[in-house]
């Protein structure tokens, strides 16, 4: 029988979701189990390999024809022993996850940070296709990241490279929740976003934005971009100052590393080019004008589904006997 | 005749500088010529490889001796090639050194930017051992910069990665060379703690830099740190804003790369203590905890031959032939 598939996972801290990917990086089937965090770290491993036989199974397939099994951690790992070094909303502490997943299927595991595997993903298949230097990073309730060199991801010493939603952008800027001050993250992030129109709709800055407030009960990054649209000069500030210190952080990025390609993923990315020209203008004023030239600012493509791709990326690049494909 | 030798180049807008290396990256002998700026590549090249001969013969050694050819170069490179792609200060521009350099010789050469030589020098034989995750920066007339990820040099999509004096440090700062405002160079460039210094010597603020003035005609870094050690307080500010300045970049460092080194080399970092305490304190407070706990801070070891070494130190890397040494 001979092989076909790749599985990828993507832990979270509610669901763990599963797919089967062709050696292209095709998702051909999808499944999620809710996590369960309160059991420990064999509960979950356990979990996880028993919803991935049963899709198989749903499928028509064995263990015959997989490759291998990639999983994204939401955390720091050590990826050559592939163990998970923490990864606190899933409750998971120096987890030897390689080995224990292998001794379960007895396929080889490999396993990444989640915010690099989705890096990976959006290189394989995603809008950083055709470079090998790139940065992908996620605008959600949070800025996450992760840095691709020369196709590798950056780790660091302790795992936690690519962290580029704390890179200061304001030494004077507000806290954050990591403990420092004025990070990327405390302006561009959907937390931010929301604070930021917040505080417009109570202070009387804004009657618009106070009036979807009373109606809605709560306002979302989308209101602030919609509001803008309609003109409203609160939402208008907000969104600047988002895409200004963005751009400021990503800068860091192009004079430091290069890159061909910036993705850039999560809700607030869908407002779309409102956001992306603010982004790009700063990032051009202070990024290397040679560094900035070949830089391409991109929407991410891959949506919720980069983790599992780029889960399974990690065991297509390190099995020789998976077909390369361009 | 069995190889014994690791030939190191440094090529400058000045002098070229050769250096012959054992296999453990001890330098054995050196000898320096005028760079033949104005002549154009050919003439460069082969007034080099003549000196490389010279040397060798100076000291007993032939061809046969020799491993290969290690050059740095003040410019971006596409090492893989082997093609400098632009050193304004040599002339040079698409110029296929190591080719040309391999004709002339029948050795093989490897090259690399200058910036990049000296931090793999201090990786190998500096205060960078014992890492394969470093940055090195020189804060000299400029603030240049090399980082090395998992032991490789970042060049980035154009050569231009590691442009460490160009990070924006403070958005609304003074302008830069390079055209963008408030880059790193612009605070903690030797130049900038003399333009510093400079001002408050001739705007009163200092009468001890006026007299120093005074009596030499100029002023230089180490006046502003001989100052600050006898309480001046307007050189202890202009070293502060150097040091928060240096230590607020290198954050971005290490929040994005986890480095477990960053060197620090050039004549402003010899001003020793005083420096690296500031740099330091500003380097902790803006890095992410874990990322700010491994990383070490040190001066650099090797001083100007750090650029020769590491140079060597790519034919070393390149040749599986030449013993290995821990």
């Amino acid at each position: 029988m001979s092989k076909s598939l790749i599985v990828g996972v993507d832990i979270g801290g509610t669901t763990i979701k599963i797919a089967l990917l062709s050696e292209t990086g095709d998702i051909l089937a999808k499944s999620k189990i809710p996590t369960p965090v309160k059991d420990g770290e064999d509960v979950i491993i356990g979990d996880m390999v028993q919803a991935i036989w049963a899709l198989l199974a749903q499928h028509g397939f064995t263990r015959e024809h997989v490759y291998g099994i990639g999983i994204g951690v939401p955390g720091p790992v050590e990826p050559t022993q592939g163990v998970v070094l923490r990864a606190v909303n899933v409750g998971l502490r120096d987890t030897p996850l390689k080995a224990k997943t292998e001794a379960l299927t007895g396929l080889p595991v490999s396993i990444e940070n989640d915010a690099n595997a989705a890096a990976l993903g959006e290189m394989w298949c995603g809008s950083g296709r055709g470079t090998a230097n790139l940065i992908a990073i996620t605008l959600g309730t949070g800025v996450g990241g992760g840095i691709i060199i020369d196709g590798h991801v950056v780790h660091g010493v302790k795992g936690v490279g690519g962290e580029v939603g704390h890179v200061t952008v304001n030494p004077e800027g507000p806290l954050c929740n990591c403990g420092k001050k004025g990070c990327m993250e405390t302006y561009g992030s959907a937390t931010a976003i929301i604070t930021g129109i917040e505080k417009a709709a109570q202070n009387g800055k804004s009657p618009l934005l106070a009036s979807i407030l009373q109606e809605k009960g709560y306002l979302s990054a989308k209101d602030a971009f919609d509001a803008a649209a309609q003109g409203d000069l609160a939402s208008i500030e907000v969104i600047d100052t988002a895409g200004f210190y963005i751009g400021l952080g990503l800068s860091h990025l192009g004079n430091l590393l290069n890159p061909g390609k910036i993705v850039i993923g999560g809700g607030v990315s869908s407002a779309g080019e409102e956001l992306f020209k603010r982004i790009r203008a700063s990032f051009d004023q202070y990024t290397f004008p040679i560094a900035a030239e070949c830089c391409e600012i991109l929407p991410a493509t891959l949506g919720n589904d980069a983790g599992v791709i780029g889960a399974a990326w990690l065991v297509y690049n390190s099995q020789k006997s998976v077909p390369t494909v361009s």
